[in-house]
């Protein structure tokens, strides 16, 4: 089987859990849980998830005992989506061919549905962490993980030192991988793990998880800046050439430095992963897929 | 010593731990932290922190051992003041006779840090279960009580259908309580409950910190509408008249009517301390001071 083949096999899977652990629309308020479904079900690759899973069968156990907790990561990154296009950010009109979330629902609506789902996925990381058994310590580890990748030394810095350098074509390397370990690496190494902390994983695997999903984050981002400089339009899905005007790795170093950069971290990720005991197939499908994909 | 002194050095000492756990305003990025402190650290009553370690004493405790807790009550509750305040919301100029947090810094740094702010709340609650040895589940319960105050279910429900009845001057009555419980009841809830959860209280005694902070906070909200309908502007400290053309207590059921009614849940808050174990006369005086504060 092809890595697209099994990718979208485990996307289907991953979404059915991401429905059925969200709450019901018809529930009240309304038109929050409309707008949280909304920016949850919007066809996403569901990356993030299918990592957290991958990760538990890296570490030799079954990813069904830690599906709350790859719902949970995935929630995380639609809340961060949602966030991010609001006016007073990115401003984005659409999403996915959709419109985004505060167009759709209003500003108010989004940003509120935004903070509900970042709850939601509290929820469910505390209820995973009793389904499993875990004690007091690594609970607390794995609350502490999730606000500390989402707060303001995580997702939340990275975009607000984001929205500083808007306009900026020149910034200085530091910053740029501040903002991009922050955006995408801090995210993508949550989602390797998350489950391992609940599981009681023993540190030396979840510090490989680190260093694959860290040098995997980066990698992703960089093909991120390289498909918006030359990607197709219609196969990206999203509109392209909008970061023209700001600090990429592609407009500070150019595609080329920036695609054996992103090569150079893939191999480093696959590497990572060699030491791991369970079955490490999946994560490493994921790494050559991040480097090769044009979506 | 009267409430008003007794409060007073609670509320100093408060404040102190407020600050010490708060992050450091010179971390990166500078401005998120400032805009943090900023929204802290602006002069609240703290009510809501004094409740969490005046219900650890009245269940025998030592209110030092669940300070964080306390903290991050108060956090989650600036953090809503400050998204309450936004222009997509309430659009507020000032708060408490100083720019609203998104005026000083900006809507986009103002939601920032609103999320990094309950962030820090839920890494203080894992911190705190740790330090007082809780186990897995008592953790767990902790932060899915936190998420749930704050959630769809919670403080966000509560502000979402307040903003779809803006400029209402009638609505039923199940639609005003069901605000008025989520947008303040569900956090002096929490702020009652969290400690005990984390200390492994039994649940009789939950259950009447249940009903006192639900009667209190249900109070707490009445006497707001009362102040802001004939409030001193000086004393109260906020724009007052604000709520004229929205529906509230007063303006349903009129100032004599809602007075009554605050009485009453106050009597009823206070029946509720009198089978806890321990020193419930904190819990008391805050009762009494809620009826008959002037601002």
């Amino acid at each position: 089987m092809n890595i697209a083949t099994v990718l979208e096999q485990e996307r289907r899977q991953v979404e059915q859990e991401l429905e059925r652990h969200l709450p019901d629309e018809g529930e009240y308020p309304e038109r929050i849980h409309e707008a949280i479904r909304y920016a949850v079900l919007n066809g996403g690759k569901r990356l993030r998830p299918i990592i957290t899973l991958a990760a538990a069968r890296a570490l030799g156990h079954d990813g069904a005992k830690i599906v709350k907790a790859a719902c949970s990561v995935e929630y995380v990154h639609c809340c961060s989506l949602v966030l991010d296009d609001l006016p007073s950010m990115d401003d984005a009109m659409t999403r996915r061919g959709r419109p985004t979330t505060h167009r759709a629902f209003g500003v108010a609506t989004g940003i509120l549905s935004a903070d509900a789902l970042l709850m939601h996925a509290f929820k469910l990381v505390a209820d995973n962490g009793v389904d499993v058994g875990a004690d007091g310590r690594r609970v607390a580890t794995a609350v502490r993980d999730l606000a500390t990748a989402v707060g303001s030394y995580g997702m939340v810095g990275g975009q607000h030192v984001d929205l500083e350098i808007a306009g900026r074509r020149s910034v200085d390397t530091e910053t740029l991988e501040y903002i991009q370990a922050r955006k995408t690496g801090t995210l993508f190494v949550l989602a390797a793990t998350l489950g391992g902390t609940l599981l009681g994983a023993a540190p030396e695997g979840l510090e490989r998880l680190r260093q694959y999903a860290g040098s995997l984050g980066l990698a992703y981002q960089i093909v991120d800046d390289i498909l918006d400089a030359e990607g197709d339009p219609d196969e990206v899905g999203k509109d392209i050439g909008k970061d023209v005007d700001k600090a990429t790795f592609v407009t500070v170093y150019g595609v080329e430095a920036a695609r054996t950069s992103a090569s150079g971290l893939i191999s480093r990720a696959r590497e990572a992963l060699a030491v791991l005991d369970g079955d490490t197939a999946l994560l490493d499908d994921i790494a050559v897929y991040c480097l090769n994909r044009s979506r």
